[in-house]
């Protein structure tokens, strides 16, 4: 089953504890289609600069993600990030943020993406996510992330995109600040009546909280024993949760291809994004991605099972 | 099953964003001793002053809690502590801590309770907690916590202390401090090599991780809709989880009384532990086992249930 991944393909430069590079392949486009490829087939919306490396096309086609959207301006330069992380790698700061290209990006869906029944909106702002969603035509599914900015300063029309959204995947911080409420419980009924039904809150290395209706799921997070680096473990998470529902050809009503209403489906696929988080951090930017295989993603999904059953 | 509890019986003075209560019954061993007591008999050992009022002895023995290892010291006055929580909860500044009679307390066994064959060390000085240990003839299990201050000024006490228990329940600093190591995974089997084979670490809002043997189990922390008082949560837990085991008759071997092997005591332990921290924040101190009955226990247990499952 289809599903369009909009949001940024860029490079980072990134430094943790355990190493530090320079320029590497990034963007949270990049690790949701990545982490989503694994389950369903992905068709990527977003915009690079005449310096975009072949060979970093060539790692996203051999997931077989499909880059017909991905517009390339040769006269500008990729969306670059770099950043340092703190000693136990649960703080960043920022050094050097080059909008570039992305800048002005203002997403338009190649003819062949509009009839797909998934939608993925990554963080940009509300307004080109809103007008991602007009622009499809049979659309089952749709959802996405955001961040403090759009919370802050584009508040209005944040909340007229979130009305048309079936899910949002958002952090702790981010979930008190747009709720006006500190205890999650009652951020998250807050959040459910701006128009999301499913809530996903993203903890870091203590987990996630999904809130569907009135039903809460606890999933902690997987217990690593070396984080490289965390750069697009949340990308991942998203990356694996949405794969996994497009996969399963799960509508907004929790009903299965087959008409059965099976709400366990969204907790697995809360699992699968954990799964994927935790692979992303095992290794700098998207490497780990180059040798993942389906038989790993499976067995460390056993490992949440054995490790949270009583 | 008898179980045997060491540590402080206290007053406090609390505030927190939802009140301010100048003094009220606290201390270690009373939180662990009440918690205890929904699944078990308990036995206390602790000091107190001439100023501990008959109301919180009642309360205790109201609970079946055996008050017979209550030193009473008429001319003294009984240990008080006071503090003040931050906006969030999740940090607290100590305002004042009188010691008062517990600096002198050198915890001795009466004889009804030395063939008792459970034994749970509060946060006390590790040769104090050796020489309970050592006064009891026929113990089965013992554990216990420590803190901070113990882990950096007296660690050659603790270590000799740790050889002698079946298992340990600390937060996750005190596990890193314990340990040399930030990681959580490489911190608990460098603990386990110091003896305690079975190891809960504590992480407040997010929850509780058993390490035992080689398997490890995730507890998600309960999602309260107030927290009104953390002050006893941790305590709350260490008496659930003792209380239960004890109750089941579980050895270290983690063989019950039939002589089965079965580690899943352990979780279901670590549960009934978070259960207990979570309904002793929903109100100030002690309050909250007023009034807290086996089936509410029971009901939320099966809630924990509800939420993990996938």
């Amino acid at each position: 089953m289809s599903l369009i991944v909009v949001g940024s393909v860029a490079y980072d430069g990134v430094e943790t504890p355990h190493g530090k590079v320079d320029r590497m392949l990034g963007g949270a486009a990049t690790y949701i289609a990545l982490a989503a490829s694994y389950f369903t087939r992905v068709h990527i919306v977003a915009v690079v600069g005449g310096d975009f490396d072949p060979a970093d096309e060539d790692l996203l086609a051999s997931r077989q993600i499909d880059l017909t959207g991905l517009d390339r301006v040769p006269e500008g330069k990729t969306f670059f990030w770099s950043g340092v992380y703190s000693a136990d790698m649960n703080d960043r700061t920022t050094l050097r943020t080059d909008l570039n290209v992305f800048a002005d990006f203002n997403p338009r869906l190649p003819d062949s993406y509009r009839a797909a029944p998934y939608l993925f909106l990554g963080n940009i702002q509300p307004a080109l996510q809103r007008s991602v969603r007009a622009q499809m035509s049979a659309v089952k599914l749709t959802g996405g992330d955001t961040m403090n900015y759009w919370i802050g300063d584009f508040r209005a029309e944040l909340l007229e995109t979130l009305k048309q959204w079936d899910f949002l995947l958002i952090n702790d911080a981010e979930a008190r600040q747009l709720s006006g409420v500190y205890n999650l419980r009652a951020a998250a009924a807050k959040i459910q009546a701006m128009g999301p039904q499913t809530l996903v809150i993203k903890r870091g290395e203590y987990g996630a909280i999904l809130f569907h209706g009135a039903s809460t799921f606890m999933a902690p997070g997987y217990l690593l024993e070396t984080v490289f680096d965390p750069t697009g473990a949340g990308d991942s998470f998203a990356g694996g949760f949405i794969g996994y529902l497009a996969g399963r050809g799960l509508d907004r009503e929790g009903h299965l291809a087959d008409g059965r209403l099976d709400p366990a489906e969204l907790r697995r696929a809360v699992i699968y994004g954990s799964v994927m988080g935790s692979f992303c951090c095992e290794q700098f930017g998207v490497e780990r991605f180059r040798t993942l295989t389906r038989q790993e993603i499976e067995a460390r999904y056993g490992e949440f099972q054995e490790c949270t059953g009583f």
